[in-house]
């Protein structure tokens, strides 16, 4: 953890943290603001708000299900509650949605409709329940207020069997494009992310890709690193989407 | 009306027909094949069906809601009993869904559900009914048996204030390229329709588009007559995205 | 060949004539216009002006390097003289290029220089040459006026080992692209056709592509049927960039 | 200038060095390495290498035209013989080339050359002199070797009139991603940045941009920050193309 100390006026929130990326994420914004973690169950967090508080940071975990604008809004009550004041510098949506990986005719209605809800209405949710607070930052933020949205491949191809996937991911892309060119002559940046390759987690370690050779699959914390640089991105250079991969993925 | 007899073994679908694009290829198709139109309320196809009877092609009107799967069920249930024994030549996806072109954060989250529901989940739920019988076709139809689905500007490009739109629309582009590379190969030529521009229908009568110069809208007429050659596209030179604007059209 | 009589008053003309693409585009344009062929050598057009003469086309061969200014308008002067009074209906720019698939560091500058010069100045100059032409018939010509020019893979995508080839092929689709924003609003239809595959021609026979598929290869005549589509495109529906690929194709 | 002592072993090269990204790229790097610049006139880098080296930093200034193979050659035997033993951390190709804003019927074929040599053919030189030596650091760099091109929104847009500006910079773009498919794999970073606005240079001082409000313009010091960011990306996890916008740019 930094020595620098956290800030006091604003805070950042993670929506979708597991062991990977939102973990990394979490510990790398932890360095500069309070962070408040949501996942829909504790067991996804309790651990990563452990490890903040034991460097020096301060982390909320809260439950929520951003598919869910309901418990969006109960989870917004608890963190104006316990993060009194607090305006937000970032907010990411890294909310992974449904994944079925089936032959089309094969795929059912409810798998589409996980996609969609997971993907595209969580990201609603969950971006008109920050805006507001985000667009409060601007005067005062040192790094322009953040809305950062992790995608996949499947955000710019939709792959044979890949359908109802990319249904959620192009969703998400789409949506994302709006928001950046409604918001960002307002002063928050909003960006979109290709994360184009397997990330390196638990839940992949059974996975061979690229031949297994190192630093074949992503590193999370570098993901980290590149979320964290597109915080800090000055206002006149702002991107709005990022490709990440292996060095030596196919593409 | 031409005077090619009209297919005794294939027939074709146009799914979203109004008085705009879906009445043009409503009479385009029925010049070769029995049409079976889908519309959500009688009063939309009706005019179009007797239209296309006066001319001396067959047509039936259904009315059916595609984004929901049971809707679709049974509008199928008809038409394999009014036309038995036919199969598909040509299914064209051509629904609206929902349009709230609003600031973000006046936006509703049903604004939302409705356009992945009218767009995606329409989507899904016509080329899962209409997949296996265009697969059964392929070996018999002169022309590959086609899934053609129409899209918009929103397609490619996500405006600010067209959020949930673009959403719905990313969407259908990506499920469209995914079932493009399943079913390609299969022989089914799947195939997506950027219309960029202003259709010239009568509920866009009143819009001024290009300085209100002849042809500044986009003819449904000619709408049409490309989704026929998209249709009869031989199968070694498949189009799998078309862009169509007009002239005038800055882009 | 048409019973359809040959225009009076206009002709087409392709740049880029030999046993593949450009014959099948100068035959199928040789049912509606005199076609002028045009190529670096006599022998790669002699023999289709004879084959469209037999079948009672008119067709005139013109040898011209399009990579040279000063050929291309002594090519025109030719043309001017024996075409008295006609203006161009279509242009096809087909010329294939230079052409080097090799690692980087073994590609010599002069691999470079030759697929920018095949490539984009060839169509500069091709280009500068018909647009005067184009423009004086938009008036009078039943089907708007079109300058057609002919892609590839490597226009949208540049593979390893395949950069002089993409540099020329990309150089060509920006400034078609900058050709289609000037000269469509003057009524002079400016597309861009992807060919993404292999075609089937003389020079491509031992080539395996598709596992050897029936229509793995792309039919030169389905490509010239594409082009004639593109240019009898309404004038309120124009498409600027068309993809073609063999159903069978990976994408 | 940092405190952090410039490397021993490695350096980094900017091609295109004046009052603008070119100064600010050479200022970035020069806090990790020593650095060579290299324009067509000594006078464009002269006071930027006295710049560096007042801060404490390195820097050699080599005359050089990157569109001449030649004179690239004879740079580098500059560069070897000033820098004994170093390899190549960096490489930024950010020369600008020619630019011509015409209707088309206007541009003479010099213009487009220009447009080619000093983008296509000049990226082209730049990559073959420095791809060796590039190769050569990944065992031992801290940072992937890294070549950054520089373009423009005419890299993925061609703009009415802006023909033979897009042909070249589309031409760099395709050969970019060429080189990326080609290198990553071998460990060398390759990035292609879109420089999408107006970049607050002295030259550019008297334009009014974005209605004049504050860092409506691109700065340059915010361009040379995302460079290096590029540059020290985890081989996990590189960018293959950036854009930059200021955050009021329509897009």
């Amino acid at each position: 953890m930094s020595t620098t100390p956290v800030s006091k006026t604003l805070y950042a929130l993670i929506a979708g943290v597991g062991a990977g990326t939102g973990r990394s994420v979490a510990l790398r914004f932890a360095q500069a603001y309070p962070v408040v973690l949501l996942a829909r169950k504790p067991e996804s967090y309790a651990s990563i708000v452990s490890e903040i508080r034991a460097a020096g940071g301060e982390a909320l975990g809260v439950a929520a299900d951003t598919s869910d604008a309901a418990s969006v809004a109960a989870a917004f009550e608890i963190v104006k509650r316990e993060l009194p004041g607090k305006t937000l510098a970032a907010a990411v949506f890294n909310v992974a949605g449904g994944f079925a990986i089936k032959p089309f005719l094969d795929v059912a209605v409810s798998d589409l409709d996980d996609s969609l809800a997971g993907n595209a209405r969580g990201l609603f949710n969950f971006a008109q329940a920050t805006l507001p607070s985000l667009l409060e930052s601007v005067p005062t933020s040192p790094h322009p207020p953040s809305l950062i949205v992790t995608g996949a491949t499947a955000s710019v191809r939709g792959s044979a069997r890949f359908g109802t996937f990319a249904a959620g991911k192009f969703a998400v892309r789409g949506l994302t494009q709006s928001l950046a060119r409604e918001f960002g002559p307002q002063g928050v940046h909003v960006a979109h992310v290709i994360v184009d390759g397997v990330i390196d987690i638990p839940r992949t370690a059974a996975y061979t890709v690229n031949e297994g050779k190192p630093d074949g699959k992503i590193s999370p914390d570098a993901i980290a690193e590149n979320y964290w640089n597109l915080h800090t991105q000055h206002r006149s250079a702002f991107t709005q989407e990022l490709d990440l991969r292996p060095y030596l993925e196919k593409f």
